[in-house]
């Protein structure tokens, strides 16, 4: 492994002092950049991201046009329920099908854990090239969806306002359902083992749709495989955990083996702050839509956000993914607003 | 106005003693009564909202059916966007569109603030004759949608899952959205007065993508159109505010002239009393999608939230609408099961 220039990411995540903090940006390789539209022009979704030479392209994108302190390797959480065998369909602009979902214990036995991580031998493949064209200058984060949020694309089939389907197959088959959260939670570990392997510096969960639980549910069905994705590979590199929307799990989730919690843009500085307890590095919480606003007032905006996080334990981010309408300059304003702090 | 013999949810409203709280449910008047259905299937949405007969009919179906402590008058919180000269279309099934959206100066200054209240003279009628048809069973509710929910479908001109559009529209257009959000201010108001000269006990304003703000945004951009609201009906009739997703707001809105705020499922009941110092009633929260789960288990969990919440100060009902697939008995059990409280 090349030596780091711009470890700025790691030591945030180790706690260590800095000066100033990281910053990058959910979904950074994405529809704001002309660049990713022409390869998105020519290859559809899963060809990107099964082609390890144009997800590798997709990664560093972001690297070469904006300039953050870290990559993260293009690829898609519905990657695993794929691995597991089902077909995962993309409409772009409409978002993901799966046409088989899964209802009933039958369906749950016909995952294949054995071998999943295998199967998504190219996102490795991605991981390795990326390394290279990296060349050391930023770290590559390395990513997957948490099992709660797979078990909603599972059960309920496309996206939803609420996962009411996916919800109420947990509240009405509980057992079936735990059975399901931990056969997705196995192929996630190894999968994520084998990111680590083949270079990622650290790791992210992304819990998209965690905050349709209540924070009892979430206790119930959220956290404990987080815990388990986070204790399995906290001993190999850092882990962030993203759990979109459930504010009230900050204090039971700083008390886990994670490395970084993300919060979104709807809980304050203060209120994570308070409820880790400031024991635990944060990241986040920039309102996406605010980076369309004039470049003078991102920095204005982030300027605060870094006022109210604060520079230590702190990686400045959005709160949830850049939006496709966002001027190219208004990302790059962002992301120099945090490198150039406190000017 | 008919003596009302049961007076459960004002007094509950008044922080009066109760030896169980009321019930009611958000969308009990729906799609998953068959008598709805049928109606649905000979008239289309504004047919059922424009005829006062329909929506007086529809009004009373849960009363008749399930015996909820009050009715709520069946309307659409998208009468005002009406009423104010946009055009809104509802293809059942895939949410409203608004085929021309605000975007300008001029486009806030063509919406006709006067006169509005009396164009939705058909709710008014509707409500006289629930009234009449209700002859005091229970009190009945009149409602609207608040300001920033109402600003997010006149902008984005549809549902969304985040409402960037509209959200970015007050970012960089701030003092237009607050004239936006001053004239749907004005003319929920005198709509809301109608509404209670009409005969309605109380009202509840929905902000329903207040959530999709930052604690901070809400305080510009919701909180002071709600306070308006509150000061403006307060003194006619009890207040609640159910600002979804605002979790962050409870504290500065129990300090408002509301009589009451909703609360959705992801919010505890210890975080709500706890925020509000127990000094103002509090309405929820249970998750809609667990009616899908056998009654014994629906007992189960409204005894639980009813322990959490309390019997006092407190109404219960659901943290958002039911759910089209719930059965009928399941959201009779549902209601029996507060009525039946503490057995």
């Amino acid at each position: 492994m090349s030596e780091l220039k711009n470890d700025l990411l790691l030591r945030a995540l180790n706690g260590e002092e800095l000066s100033r903090p990281p910053v990058w940006m959910m979904r950074q390789a994405g529809r704001y950049l002309p660049e990713y539209l022409k390869l998105r022009a020519k290859y559809d979704f899963f060809t990107r991201v099964e082609t390890p030479e144009l997800a590798c392209e997709i990664t560093l994108q972001p690297i070469n046009i904006i300039g953050p302190d870290a990559a993260i390797i293009f690829s898609d959480i519905l990657v695993i329920p794929q691995a597991l065998g089902l077909q995962v369909l993309l409409d772009e602009g409409k978002g993901p099908l799966l046409p088989k979902t899964v209802n009933t214990l039958q369906d749950v036995e016909n995952l294949q854990v054995e071998g999943a991580a295998e199967r998504l031998h190219y996102v490795c493949k991605a991981i390795s090239l990326a390394k290279k064209e990296l060349n050391g200058r930023v770290p590559l984060i390395g990513f997957a969806g948490a099992p709660f949020t797979i078990l909603c694309y599972m059960v309920e089939g496309k996206g939803s306002k609420t996962f009411d389907k996916a919800k109420s197959f947990c509240f009405t088959q509980s057992p079936l359902a735990h059975r399901l959260l931990q056969k997705i939670t196995d192929a996630t570990i190894e999968y994520l083992k084998a990111q680590v392997k083949a270079g990622v510096d650290c790791i992210q969960v992304f819990d998209s749709w965690s905050g349709m639980l209540s924070s009892d549910d979430f206790a119930i069905y959220a956290l404990p495989y987080l815990k388990q994705i986070a204790d399995a590979l906290s001993p190999l590199c850092p882990v962030i955990l993203f759990p979109k929307g459930s504010w009230y799990a900050l204090k039971a989730l700083s008390q886990t083996s994670a490395s970084a919690i993300g919060v979104d843009w709807t809980c304050s500085a203060s209120f994570a702050r308070e409820q880790t307890s400031n024991k635990i590095t944060l990241q986040g919480n920039f309102d996406s839509s605010k980076l369309l606003m004039p470049t003078a007032h991102i920095k204005r905006e982030v300027k605060k956000m870094i006022g109210e996080f604060g520079t230590q334990r702190y990686i400045a981010n959005l709160g949830h993914g850049i939006l496709p309408t966002v001027p190219v300059d208004h990302a790059k304003a962002f992301v120099e607003a945090v490198q150039n702090y406190p000017n």
